[in-house]
């Protein structure tokens, strides 16, 4: 079926249900970032694959809205499919309900597939529809109508993370939030975001590519839970242990059953931002508004504060990462040195396959940016096998990568010189280290945000004139997610402390279109340092063990407190990795970490 | 009449209009920082002298809720009165409306003069209130009842601040008001900030100590305008000028008349958050909730953004601001070296003499903090003569200060080394300067708000370990309030950007308690540097003309850039008094700024 097919199939059923728009959505109930096959609706009707993207049909219009980042990539994808692009993020941008409000007729019927849109969404559409009569029709998987091999729920088996990994039981995690709800005078809280589910039951899976997590429902009440996963996932074993917690399994389909069923005097919390518009309609006819506790998950939170065990495992997959990383870097300048020609998707894989190496290696924790020259200045550029760039030798190459180990998530970027820089390659690149050194020495004051620290490393780009577009950090999960919330770091409030034991990513850039682009990533974990008369002060170890090449550096320009902070950190990273590397290695290694001159 | 028997007779009073508790505000109707006497009610009914504070009596309690600025001054002042002090910004701090809530009979009346407090507030307490059937009864200027000599309103003459001095027309300022009011669909907007009036119709008064404003209020519809003022005030000159620019002068108490008497398609706009509770019950009766914006006054955006005749007059203020500073730091060291006894009040009372020395000044800007040793480490000292301390050939003397000219207003601390510093001293002075010079320098893009450029000033302090409790910078009035919104620079996040033509303090500090206390302020000028691709980029221009002493400085703290800063700043502050010194006064600047080498 080619894409017009799939669009006037659309348009039939529109007509059948009497619709005057039909809204195709990118997202899963879960609000999650990576899909399985069966919530890429979006993908299957218009063959766009960006990550983010939202489809509207209406009988004379279809069209794609979609953000900055995949313009270029959606230009190329839709073309000759009649679909419009519709910017987003840019001045003046109009997102599909302000389109669909401002291009529907009076009492117009918009179908929606209300268990792919988090119910926050819909109801701002509804708002903007109802001045003029206009409703929204929500008709679960109606996309099965016209796509008929629509792939069914993941079943990939889930398996237990022990507690020498967690680093907590279940057991504990279940008292826990059983307090929260208590606190706020719940009786349930629901659960629908599958990272905050693995991390409280310590399960995980390979459900959704580079997040290891199961496609699930939990709901916990003050004596029971219950997991909901498609049938067959958990064996007997993992029924057992989660059995032993006070967990049920059950089958995924029957969420809106039980929460139909649930006692007349519930009280349950949720969060409408992501909870789907059908189960949140189903909380609210049952429960009413005001046994409806709407508000973020205390989950998140603490799972984003790490534990003793999960901080060790950190400490460990960074160590297996870095031998991983050095290896490939060695292996990267040897083959170089020999003029094997070596594409884009051929170092990435490379990577990917030197991971696998590690000990406990558990897959790539997300879909690599390996971008040479150019390419590079595309902050989420991806390369395809078969027509992307080769690496030559000049200029910078950068990747952007990570793995999952049973002990921890990484992320680590390094943009790596392949040969004679340009003056303005060389500058840019010591002006990205300086402000990715000045995150990493930072000392602040508990209560201090994400949006403070943000400005510290902007500012050494800043006194030259120079900015990169995007945030400076994000939460990384302990064998989760590599993105999680709350925390991060950018310009944007958020009114979230960076607490002790928070993983983050610290990893400005500068990107020039054109010419080449920059990043340099280490992850940070927050930690405590002392308490006096001023409050408490906390500051950052870096958890990342991979050197950073010193030779595009301008020493002037990352001055003498640069200097000293990186000659450390390569020292570091060579006295640590020295005991896995072979002798050819470390005497690379050893190279490549010596110190430069302060004078 | 002594406290005891002001509070026998506010609570006969209150037994007589049937009151549970009586509410005696710390404010007036303009939400101003200094108060005419009239409405110095708080002050006179409990003897606190502070600028912020709230008294609450019930028939068997009298408090004072005031906040950790004011606590040691509070317990001496209300010494014996029977007055309990309620603390606020503590942790645990409990609000006297939260207070009144817990602590009042069920149907509880409170009464209150709803003129002197502002609208929020009271709407606040009334939803604390309403639970347990409690109410409020607003009976403006219930105080006269017991405040026998209460004094009237203040009738200075109010005086046109001319064109060369203000840079714009009242006509234009009007038309540009206007505008605004169109474009949110208002015909009325109503204007209760004293500076905000004096600014849009270009008027001056002495009405209140340090605000060169008169009190007033301002009622603009789509063609005609109103000042309210008490009778007299306006002399002929002054009627006729504002009315060629449409604007009628009318009684002060005839406000509210007017607003019952609004046209009944009236659309009014207001702020609720500083407009009275009586006017704004006024509006809400007259009006409707409907046909009323409340939201923040666009004037006070406006008047932050200064016009280019405006910034002249802030450099020609600075300028003779400087050659009266340098004066009084010249004449400080020549006397304290005679050992001529000098007290905290003596030193205040030259340097406010120094000032009217100068072309056009108009007065002090604030209430002087002159401070020496550990005094200083009070932000907010008050010296009172007689009782306070004399100056010592050792240490720190501390002085804030600033002055009104026809064309600008000024704000400028210094930290004055007295004799031999110990290392604390010095440290803490190196420090406090670096954090200064760090916001002084820095380069940020369009968009950047106070919040995060606080960072940058607290940065260099925090890798020490070291913080300061207050703001680094507030907004300064031209010829108007040393204080003034809507930018601010603090932690706390405040979503208003950084704009050229904004005047704002640069005041980080070190306070040592029983030791001593370091601030240096410098008032910066947001100027445009460049437009590139990465955005439009602002920078600072420092406004301030008057040495920074380089004696007390550890030059490996201050770091290379921070001493050429320091040492270029000094040489223009000597270039540019050198035309206006005496010989013997030139000869010492000279030396007090010869440059720290760098080495």
């Amino acid at each position: 079926m080619i894409v017009s097919d799939k669009i006037k199939a659309l348009r039939q059923l529109m007509q059948r249900y009497g619709w005057d728009a039909a809204v195709i959505s990118g997202t899963d109930p879960h609000g999650s970032e990576y899909l399985p096959e069966r919530w890429q609706q979006r993908k299957w009707i218009s063959g766009f694959t960006g990550s983010f993207g939202t489809v509207v049909v209406t009988p004379a219009h279809a069209g794609l809205w979609t953000d900055t980042r995949y313009f270029i990539q959606a230009q190329r994808e839709l073309e000759g499919t009649g679909f419009e692009i519709h910017p987003l993020r840019v001045p003046g941008a109009v997102d599909f309900p302000e389109w669909l409000a401002a291009n529907l007729p009076r009492g117009g019927v918009v179908g929606i597939d209300g268990e792919c849109l988090a119910n926050e969404r819909v109801r701002h559409l509804e708002s903007l529809l109802h001045p003029q009569d206009g409703t929204v029709e929500d008709r679960p998987s109606f996309i099965e109508e016209i796509w008929h091999d629509r792939p069914g729920l993941p079943r990939h088996p889930v398996f237990m993370l022990e507690t020498k990994y967690s680093g907590r039981e279940t057991r504990s995690k279940m008292e826990w939030l059983r307090r929260q709800m208590a606190t706020k005078g719940c009786t349930h809280i629901l659960l629908n975001g599958l990272d905050q589910i693995a991390w409280l039951f310590n399960v995980r899976c390979r459900d959704i590519p580079y997040n290891p997590v199961p496609v699930s429902y939990a709901l916990i009440d003050e004596n029971r839970a219950t997991l909901f996963i498609a049938e067959g996932k958990a064996g007997e074993h993992v029924s057992g242990v989660l059995g032993n917690s006070g967990i049920t399994v059950a089958p995924y389909l029957q969420v809106a059953e039980v929460l139909n069923g649930l006692p007349e005097n519930a009280k349950i919390m949720t969060d409408g931002n992501t909870l789907s518009y059908t189960l949140y309609s189903y909380l609210l006819s049952r429960c009413g508004k005001a046994r409806l506790l709407d508000q973020p998950s205390p989950v998140i939170l603490e799972k984003a504060v790490k534990n003793p065990v999960e901080i060790e495992g950190f400490r460990k997959a960074y160590l297996n990462d870095g031998i991983a990383m050095e290896r490939f870097l060695f292996w990267l300048e040897k083959t170089m040195e020999k003029d094997i020609p070596l594409t884009e998707a051929d170092t990435a894989a490379k990577l990917s396959w030197m991971r696998t190496l590690s000990e406990d290696a558990m897959g790539d924790s997300f879909g690599y940016i390996s971008a040479y020259g150019a390419n590079a200045a595309l902050p989420h550029y991806s390369a395809v096998a078969g027509s992307c760039s080769t690496l030559q030798k000049r200029g910078f190459y950068l990747i952007d990568s990570g793995g999952h180990y049973l002990y921890g998530t990484t992320d680590i970027t390094r943009t790596i010189p392949l040969g004679p820089l340009t003056q303005l390659e060389r500058e840019d690149y010591t002006l990205v280290l300086k402000a990715m050194i000045a995150l990493s020495r930072a000392v602040f004051l508990r209560g201090t945000k994400g949006t403070h620290l943000d400005m510290l490393v902007r500012d050494p780009l800043w006194r030259h004139r120079r900015n990169y577009g995007h945030g400076t950090g994000h939460g990384t999960g302990h064998f989760l997610c590599v993105h999680e919330g709350p925390q991060d770091i950018r310009m944007t409030w958020k009114d979230q402390d960076i607490l002790p034991g928070m993983v983050t990513s610290n990893e400005p850039g500068m990107y020039r279109e054109g010419l080449h682009g920059v990043r340099h990533e280490n992850v940070l974990l927050c930690k405590e340092l002392e308490e006096n008369e001023f409050g408490s002060w906390l500051g950052f170890e870096t958890l990342t063990v991979c050197h950073i090449d010193t030779s595009p550096v301008i020493p002037a320009l990352l001055e003498t407190s640069g200097i000293e902070w990186l000659n450390l950190y390569n020292r570091q990273v060579y006295d640590t990795l020295l005991p896995y590397l072979t002798y050819e290695e470390s005497r690379w290694l050893k190279e490549k970490t010596a110190p430069i001159k302060t004078d």
